[in-house]
């Protein structure tokens, strides 16, 4: 009887664990009771967010689903429809909170353009006109950049430029969900405020690839700001010491430079499942899909080998994070490459 | 100066107007409280409905947007996805009620088995397989038979049930938005009871096509209209005395099988504009969609002509009904061939 | 065996049956689609409305309910508290859709003004100050004259006015449920626009007491307005040809002060019943309330002499209405002292 | 030109800081992602809170008014009416959530068994009796135990049994809002079990009084744990690497006993203000409630001192916590005494 090897986790960049560093500064973290009054930690870690995200204010929440969640409420009116490319995270992942809470009608959008973004005509198109009182009404528009289960695909300065023009030309609100916007500056050599650019509301995780246990922002005007702090309590996100969380978040920042790690590795094991005889687009950060024919007897098979992949439909997702070296990307190909796997079989 | 052509109207089939029978039984109707009792010309109109719709029981209900808002309200928990055509009306003229009021999450169905209904290889492809709690749920499919923004198009009772067989293996509860099943039921030479087989709730209305003011049912068993009243209590839907707009319900349904006047107009309307150099399919029922390059343009000319069609995307489309007659049919085709209109132009 | 005599109904001013006269205006109406465009007597009925109750514009709806929630939904920001007096009909009487539908979070007001009203103090207080953003927001007061629950209390202008000064002062909004406003007007002798000085919103309904079958308004700015109609289209409140309906509506307007003749029905049923030694409050407009020990067995033992009486906790309500004369009460009190029943046995 | 005191902060035992001991254990937390796989700290956690709570199982949430939430919104249809006793914290500080997100039609219970609790006489009358399906239905009577706006008020077993008693018969679900359940249990000497006997769900939370700086539990059924745990996730609440939070709550579990200490101090400051000639009745637990002629004033006025206390309705409330010795209330008294402050002056 062979013992399982140490698993190697790719299922997403979720499942950093906090290191040592990052646990002093929790440990020692300045904090106060952030419904009361402001928590220190948390006050220099939204202000710091808003900074970097090229916003003027910026507020702490537990998680990337209701810092959109917050936006989505903020800008949709009862009904209102909300376009999004298809398989947006605020459309497949948030488990229809954006209809439930927010009363948004969502509508997808192609990915016509390239992966995780639509041409400007296209979302022109499906803007489409206004119509009379008994027609339903579009007032936001959704981004995602990077784009999640487009396999972490970046929107560049300039369509997103496009996409802004058509949005507010139309007068729609736009929300950014910037979950992983890092992975989009640092791929594209920008900082991050470049990518935000006319944006109403953008929101950012800390915990994703960055390495934090928990934490997210969502950040846009001070008003705004007013009004998801409000929104943030009623949902139950108005948590208390969370500087204890903040400081992490802190310590995340300095990282963002380290995300180009996590690309390489990604560039890295793409090219080596291709020479396996998978079929893999190259990454554009740190995210890749593999296409193989069936999703649960490929992520099965890899899992014997103590690879732990997330199945998609028709795809098998691999994230690489701070927590898997480019030994471990070696480790990974030499284990699929010695039990002779072949991708779905 | 000359005057404005008495005004054909092509808008829909809910302009028609009561006419004196309708009128009059309107006017002799019996009526009660039907809130605190039950309405008897109402009660008529319930039981009556149920049994030419094949379900155990219904609900009378102003709107046919009340009685699929009733459905989806008790088919979706909060968030749950549901399956729609693309261009259905709980999709796209029901002003997003379906996410606010009912908490659901839509998805937009290709029509690639044709128009107005999915192959059951897509239906199944989007249900997907179960995932973990963090995922999204899908618990509905909403037909739409005739469906209307895809030019009334039928779903025949074959293809009906190879949807129904996908859905139900899937666990999915299903609506059949029926507003203009009447026309379905006609076209194919079937009863109404043939294409509501193994749905859970069905809408109908009397008031398209039917020639009745006001009124429209949702049918199911017994337990979901007793929800369903309460919903309907809510929603303010329970007026008093209704039997007053039941009668006309009653009368409309000894109508249905005058609808084929209707469907042999819009063929005679379909095959003059297309005689006239329009891009006109063969319509099924009653809706003829003519395809245009510029829909404002040609609708703006055509009501020139004293002739009201309706705008859609990149269409315009015609509604036959009661009131208008094939000689109007030929006096449209006339006004447009005397003043040389070119479609959108 | 003894035949049961015909029914006496006081269960409510809703079941009220159309005249002739009624039934005649219906079955002439002028009647137009009033989604795609505007129903002609349908407009007729709102602007008149509007004029009676001195609002610049009115918007016809199915229900008084749903012409309340409609209010509601315009006032209330998800979570906002609204004020209303216990056992309004906002509170009781519409199955929690201010809570499901308008997210509004009620707070009941005591009546120490006397039945249906607070006074200006208790209001004021129970507006209490703003706090900080995370302590609920109160935004709206909903009166209710007359008051159903409270036995058709009136609320006099003067009244109205201390209330208004201190609501408006703390910025909140005001809608009035005038459902039976007219009754109010009646019985104070001033025109029902006396009574909605102040307002943002009012309610009024033609199916109770007036005898309409099916049929309210609510009303307000011509912007209000604006959102109403999409708001009740989204409820599924938008019929087409509703002039049928309307038709009755504009009959009803014309009998306001045929109203007086249920205060006096009312006035007499108490005056007969307090002689029979029932405690019976003197009624204010058209509702007499008796209060009996047991109620559940005074309701059976008043059924049995074939007069229907509404059970509310610890009392019974008597309403009158056209459909009852003065010699329907002489007839009832008849029955009672025949019958020696004893108030609640 | 004198210095501000060093500031005393009774204003709630939220604004407690982690000690050492805690902050060391958050360091040291074994973690995991909690979506994805379980934080294996949040399982104990979770594990550890049910056995103590007396129930089958629990899921943590970031705040106590997460927990409510989900306990409410799995408890109620759209538009139930649920009891709560006034000055409730699901009524009054909750923004409004159990109206907009559970979509619960509140009502108040007055507190006439003492301070926190009903009779069950009054409870009955206020569940009512099960009228037809046009009127409110009540589904869920809302405990609160300790009773924060009560002053921290204790129900014993006893009146606890005796309420449940009438709930069960009226088939009401029961939710105890436990945030201080900790307190009650001290207070009364008997294990936390002892008073969650019979409810459906409880919720408790770690950062009050206990210490830790975020988290909270909602417990029940394993059924209502795993509905709730997608609720948590829609509502954003479904955090990663919790462990270093549920860390803090493992040691805020071991420190239940010495809440005593928080009451006795509770004591000996109402003593102390009672002598000083303010209107304060003995706590039970840890809160102190002293009645005020001008709450705005008094508070400013203790802040000038150096002393936060938190303003409500005619009120000023002290809250005793971890963070506050006996040493603190000796100096708080001190500096009252020796500012010769009158309450409210």
């Amino acid at each position: 009887m062979t013992s399982t090897p140490q698993p190697l986790d790719f299922r997403s960049d979720t499942v950093t664990r906090p290191d040592e560093t990052m646990r002093r500064a929790m440990a020692a973290a300045e904090v106060g009771d952030n419904v009361l009054d402001a928590d220190p930690t948390i006050a220099e870690l939204e202000r710091r967010a808003a900074r970097v995200l090229g916003m003027p204010a910026a507020l702490w929440t537990p998680t990337g689903t209701m810092a959109n969640l917050i936006a989505l409420t903020a800008h949709l009116r009862r009904g209102d429809r909300f376009l999004a490319m298809r398989g947006a995270h605020v459309l497949h992942n948030e488990l229809g909170s954006a209809a439930w809470l927010a009363g948004g009608m969502p509508e997808p959008l192609e990915h016509d353009a390239g992966p995780g973004r639509p041409t400007a005509e296209a979302l022109e198109r499906a803007i489409g006109t206004v119509g009379p009182y008994f027609t339903l009404r579009t007032s936001l528009l959704c981004l995602e950049n990077t784009h999640n289960s487009a396999g972490g695909a970046v929107t560049p300065p300039d369509e997103h430029a496009r996409l802004l023009a058509v949005a507010r030309q139309a007068g729609l609100k736009v929300h950014l969900d910037g979950a992983r916007i890092w992975h989009a500056a640092v791929a594209l050599g920008v900082p991050p405020a470049a990518l935000t650019v006319g944006v109403d509301t953008v929101s950012a995780c800390f915990s994703k690839g960055l390495g934090a246990p928990v934490g997210s922002v969502v950040a846009g005007t001070p008003e705004f700001v007013e009004l998801a702090r409000r929104t943030r309590q009623m949902l139950g996100g108005g948590v208390r010491q969370g500087g204890v969380l903040a400081a992490a978040g802190l310590v995340a920042l300095d990282r963002v430079d380290e995300l180009a790690e996590s690309h390489e590795n990604a560039r890295r094991l793409a090219a080596g499942l291709a020479e396996h005889g998978w079929s893999v687009p190259a990454p554009e950060t740190n995210i890749v899909l593999a296409e193989v024919p069936d999703v649960p007897a490929a992520t099965k098979s890899l899992a014997s080998l103590g690879i732990l992949a997330y199945p998609l439909p028709e795809r098998v997702r691999f994230v690489l994070h701070r927590d898997l070296s480019a030994a471990d990307v070696e480790e990974t190909l030499y284990r699929i490459k010695t039990s002779r796997a072949k991708p779905g079989s």
